[in-house]
C-alpha cells in the first residue's frame, strides 16, 4: 500500500509536521538509526500514538521521492481525523438516532473512499477505521469520496473493537457484515447503530465480530464469493435507511 | 480511456485476431490510410460491426506498447459476449423471472467489474452494455469480477433503447436509476425486469431514460450529489431482490 500523496520526507520536514499538529498516519525510521534528531522524532510520534515502522535503508531509498529521507519518512493524511465523541453529539443535536460506519481494514482506498461517498448519502454521522493494516485518508481516498470527506467525519481508533465495546455502553448496536450471519432483512437494524465491514480479503477479524450483537449476511444468489466491499457496505446501509425509513425514524 | 492489456498491433496481427472471430472491442486505423492490407482489415471489422476509430499517428504512437503498429490496433475483449437471447433462456430454464443488469456507458473497468459482481450475485441472468462510450471486457474488468464473468454473461448491443423496446415487446419492464425518480422503496420491482445504471457522470442518457417504464431514486440523506456508480448498482439490485423474496419469487 503505497500512498500517492502528501510523503514528507527528511529528519527537519517530518518534525515539523509533527509539531505543528498535522495528521501523520504513519512514521518510517531507518532500522538501527538512533541519534538525537531521530529519537525526537520518535518521541513525538510516540506522543501522537502514530504508528511507526522501522524499516531497511532499500524500503525508505525506493518509498523516496526526492532521495533525500535522511533516515525518515512520514505518510500525512489528506484530511484531519475528527472524534468519535463529535459524532454521536452530531447525531444528538439533529435528533437522530447514532449510525456509523467501522471499517475493520479497509485496504484499498478506492473501497475507503467510495465508503464514505455512502455513509454520507446514508446519513451516517461518522466513519471510524483502526490506525493499523488499513488505508488512512489518503489524497485517493478523498478524491474517491468525491467532497463526502468534506461533510463526514472519519475518527482512527487504536482498537476497533474496544471502541465498540465503549459505544455499546452508549447504547449502541453493531451489526457486522459476513456471509454466515442472518439474512439482513430479518433483522431489526433500526435504532442507535454502528456497521461493520470487514477487510476486503479476510472479512470481518474474529475479536471484532465477537464484539458485535448481530451478524447479518446479504442474500447471495449467484457463483462467486462475494460483493466487492464498498458494494456491501452500500447494500447493508440502506437496508438500515430502509429499516430507518419504514420505522418513521 | 486505456485497456491494460490484449492491444493488438501490426497489420497481420489484427486480420488474423478478425479472421480467428476474437472478440475485438475497438480498431484503431491510422487515418488516410487506404492501402490494400488496411482496406481489408476496415472491411472485416466492418461485417463484425466493430467500433472503428481513425486516428492520427502521434495518438497510435502513443497507444502503441511494441512501437510497431503499422498503422492499425485493436483492442480485443478479454472475454467472449453473450448474446441477450441466451440470458432469457437461461432464465426460463431456471424458472425465474428474467433479470438483466443494463449499463448506459460505464467507462470506469472497475466499476464495470464490481457491477458484474454484483449482477453475479443479485441472481440476474446477465448484463448488457453498449458498443460505443463504454468499457467493455478488458482485463482489468475481468480481474475485477473476482470471477463472476465466468457465470454472468455480458452483452454488447449497438443501441441500448432500442434493446429496451425490444424486450418490453418480450414482457420486461425497465427501471432507471435516477435521483429525480421515485425512491425505489415505493416501486413494484417484481417480476421480469432490466436495471438501467447510468454513465459515472452523467447519468443514464435521455433516449434511454425515456424508453424505461420507471425511475428509481435511492434515499438521499447527505450533502453530496450521487454514490459511486457500482454502489448504486448494488443498492438498487438488492432492492430489487428483497421485493422479489419478499413477494417469494
Amino acid at each position: 500500500m503505497r500512498y500517492e500523496e502528501l510523503t514528507i520526507e527528511g529528519r527537519n520536514a517530518v518534525l515539523e509536521a509533527f509539531r505543528s499538529g498535522k495528521p501523520i498516519d504513519r512514521l518510517f525510521v531507518l532500522d538501527g538509526c538512533q541519534d538525537g534528531p531521530v529519537k525526537t522524532i520518535v518521541r513525538e510520534a510516540k506522543k501522537r500514538d502514530t504508528v511507526i515502522s522501522f524499516v531497511s535503508r532499500e524500503r525508505l531509498d525506493s518509498m523516496s521521492e526526492t532521495g533525500h529521507h535522511q533516515g525518515v519518512m512520514a505518510y500525512a493524511a489528506a484530511y484531519e481525523y475528527a472524534q468519535v465523541e463529535d459524532m454521536l453529539k452530531a447525531a444528538e443535536e439533529k435528533g437522530e438516532s447514532p449510525f456509523l460506519f467501522l471499517l475493520d481494514g479497509i485496504e484499498d482506498p478506492h473501497n475507503l473512499g467510495a465508503i464514505i461517498r455512502t455513509a454520507n448519502l446514508a446519513g451516517a454521522h461518522g466513519v471510524i477505521i483502526p490506525k493499523r493494516r488499513a488505508v488512512g485518508l489518503t489524497a485517493t481516498v478523498a478524491r474517491t469520496s468525491a467532497g463526502a470527506l468534506n461533510y463526514t467525519p472519519v475518527a482512527k481508533v487504536t482498537n476497533l473493537a474496544a471502541e465498540i465495546e465503549e459505544l455499546k455502553k452508549k447504547g449502541m448496536w453493531f451489526v457486522c457484515a459476513d456471509m454466515g450471519g442472518e439474512s439482513m432483512y430479518r433483522l431489526n437494524l433500526t435504532g442507535p447503530i454502528g456497521l461493520v465491514i470487514g477487510n476486503e480479503g479476510d472479512g470481518v477479524s474474529r475479536l471484532v465480530k465477537e464484539a458485535c450483537d448481530m451478524t447479518a449476511a446479504i442474500p447471495m444468489h449467484g457463483d462467486i464469493d462475494s460483493l466487492n466491499a464498498s458494494v456491501a457496505a452500500g447494500v447493508l446501509a440502506y437496508e438500515i435507511v430502509r429499516q430507518r425509513l419504514s420505522a418513521g425514524k
